[in-house]
């Protein structure tokens, strides 16, 4: 977690790009001709990498979200390996968001597929090797000990959904239990536990929080609750989250979170306001929009530079 | 889920064949020699369509669990859809264990991977394939809509996670809410009212519940509970789950579940009592004794014969 936080005192901002890249999402000299699934895998790789490189100056990470390659089978599948690989030798911090979640034997198999590596005989490999992955912690402890075993001596993270952004989340996340303490915030308290072990150079953990921004009012809850817990923000824009929602996420250095922004971003290009703009160009001023949206928002809790 | 029904009346068994398949689980003489990814990815779908071979007269169901081929990238992935793809053609049911999970957009691209249909321009096409996936109801309804519309006017199904079989799985589910009931009886009842529009011809609707064998107490109420949803049942075996343990998830025609065993079958060529025996000469002799042993608890609860 500590290399996502660095990153986003270097590049001062905490927005991440989410590659949720659907083949309808590109434009249509790019969508043409296609008949195969092989491809449109190559077509939505050839889109991100072309965001990856408008971007990669200014944004901390990148968030790669599987269901959109998962969509394509196997050869969507290769279009997320790829865009994970490019990412990273672009010196971005990349996030596999899969919600992953099973029992100990094979949650080790997820923790190896994206953050550690398998063994064939003498032959050691990367499956897909992010930096950092989400999971749902469902399961309990047995579930996530796996990747913390593989985070050990590494800097890795995982973010464990607590209160998502989606507007059905509170239908199980916000029941209250007996002893007063909601679902979320019961799997908040879970989550500062398993990282209380894992405390990094800025005082955050490398188990994270999955907190949407579409929920300010316990965003400000766990903010204050989860000392030791770093969260990721989705639910920016398309989804109706606004910077000064998620504001309230931080602390007083501005750290504490980073936002992600995918439709938002992706599809800049078909917005009057980047009109003529070509995706990659209004994928970048669409982001440089959102980094002052927030610094704005931050200013006006007195944080005027992140990290100080 | 009907069809998965039908074919545990037709077969006289209740018992799933799960396919976790480890490379390291494979015999010695499939093993040597490999030394890439894509051979073990051959390995393991020619260990699996032997194991399918040797028990698709007997088993009603295959469960494939994603993580053991996600474990070995893009190319544990093709082995993971040519079993699905060869065990639909053998004639079985094909459980995709994935426990996906997520956001409206995003749940519709899971549904779409494992349980519909994807389109590329003209082609159209099934990405995975499989009949019924299990998923993951922390993000309450939003993320589990998609899947009942992608299942309208078909027979697939799904498996919600409700009381999982791991040790911590009480850590969350086990809670008790302000209103008496516990967080996994709650889930329960979520699932009961997401499958109340979709009861199929023996009272059990798409929407099941994955209730683990090693919870025989939680299992009991919530076979009381949930009177159309039907269980997915794992833990039976290396878990610790027993027969006698199972048996209160069935009702009295002992219908209601279907219970999973993986390393017991996959890994029955290296007990004791199989010596001697090809890898799927064991499989399907483990099947058997399995299948021997849930009927003598079903005798028990005086069900002679399933599904009357």
């Amino acid at each position: 977690m500590d290399q996502l936080i660095k990153a986003i005192i270097d590049k001062q901002s905490v927005a991440v790009v989410g590659l949720d890249t659907a083949f309808d999402y590109l434009p249509e000299g790019m969508r043409q001709n296609v008949t195969r699934a092989s491809e449109a895998a190559e077509s939505i790789l050839e889109f991100n990498l072309n965001v990856i490189n408008a971007v990669k100056d200014l944004a901390p990470a990148v968030k790669v979200q599987i269901a959109y390659y998962e969509m394509y089978g196997v050869e969507g599948l290769m279009a997320f390996r790829e865009t994970v690989r490019y990412a990273r030798k672009a010196g971005l911090v990349v996030m596999a968001d899969a919600k992953r979640n099973d029992i100990g034997s094979t949650a080790e198999c997820y923790a190896k597929a994206f953050l550690g590596k398998s063994k064939i005989n003498d032959l050691t490999f990367e499956p897909f090797g992010a930096d950092i992955l989400t999971v749902n912690g469902y399961l309990g402890v047995d579930g996530i000990k796996p990747f913390l075993d593989v985070m050990r001596d590494r800097d890795k993270g995982i973010f464990v959904l607590v209160k998502t952004s989606n507007p059905s989340s509170g239908q199980l996340q916000n029941l209250v239990l007996q002893d007063g303490r909601t679902v979320f915030e019961c799997m908040g308290d879970l989550v500062e536990e398993w990282g209380s072990d894992n405390i990094g150079a800025y005082g955050y953990s490398k188990v994270g929080a999955v907190v949407g921004a579409t929920h300010p009012v316990e965003a400000a809850t766990l903010r204050k609750r989860l000392p030791h817990t770093f969260f990721l923000i989705p639910g920016y824009g398309a989804q109706g989250g606004t910077a000064d929602d998620l504001a309230v996420s931080f602390d007083e250095r501005g750290l504490g979170g980073a936002v992600n922004n995918s439709r938002g971003i992706l599809l800049a290009y078909r917005k009057e306001r980047y009109q003529g703009q070509k995706y990659y160009e209004a994928a970048r001023n669409a982001l440089t929009d959102m980094q002052q949206d927030i610094a704005r928002a931050l200013r006006n809790k007195g944080i005027n530079r992140i990290g100080e």
